[in-house]
């Protein structure tokens, strides 16, 4: 786990809340992402090494819609930034954490991401994230 | 906002947690710290550039309790480093956000802190957070 890559932050309106997070954080996205496959529209800001990231659910079903209506909005998930991600998940699976994707699938922002279940990570919903270089 | 300088995460057994957070980030924590005017036991890892502060309330009415018995275990706080706090206070203050450490106050791993209301970020209880300088 080299740093933090990202903070995950579901929100209801993401035009809305990037208007909110360029005050906050006192830059502007740099990207507006829609990963089809998982539901959400995403936005990123910068903070230094960094990365905060907004999800907007696109469709009921969408992860996003349903943490929202269980939780509110919020923080949702907090991503760590791996060298390589395939034996990162080995070593967690062999450490006792319940992997949810065992083979990596493609993020947002060029990512090759896997989840861990919160039940074993005291409640916080764990992203590895590795990035995928070109050939 | 120079960097994300720590994330918070609610624990209910800062001793069980430490043991499965040193597994998760592959590094064992490198303090413990009481703030006893939080009611809370703190413990500090260290994920490259930025931190994983686990926070275990000391008491029944310590803000921590009161989180986990509402929402469980889980990420409670983010806290972007600052240069000076002062300075971003009137700045979010400005802005429009709810700050509510007026006059930043002490936190733990020597740091000035104030807190920002989740209500006006979304559901995130945002930390400001600059290191005190040895004069």
């Amino acid at each position: 786990m080299d740093k933090i890559e990202h903070i995950g932050i579901a929100v209801k309106n993401l035009e809305d809340s990037n208007a909110l997070f360029a005050k906050l954080l006192g830059v502007t996205h740099y990207k507006v992402e829609e990963v089809e496959s998982e539901g959400v529209k995403t936005s990123f800001f910068k903070s230094g090494p960094n990365k905060i990231e907004l999800l907007e659910a696109t469709k009921p079903e969408s992860p996003i819609a349903k943490f929202i209506e269980k939780k509110g909005e919020g923080i949702h998930h907090i991503a760590f930034a791996v060298e390589d991600i395939e034996s990162e998940i080995i070593r967690l699976k062999d450490e006792g954490f319940i992997v949810l994707n065992e083979k990596p699938k493609k993020g947002a922002d060029n990512k090759l991401v896997a989840f861990l279940h919160p039940k074993g990570t005291n409640g916080v919903l764990v992203e590895l994230c590795q990035e995928i270089k070109e050939a």
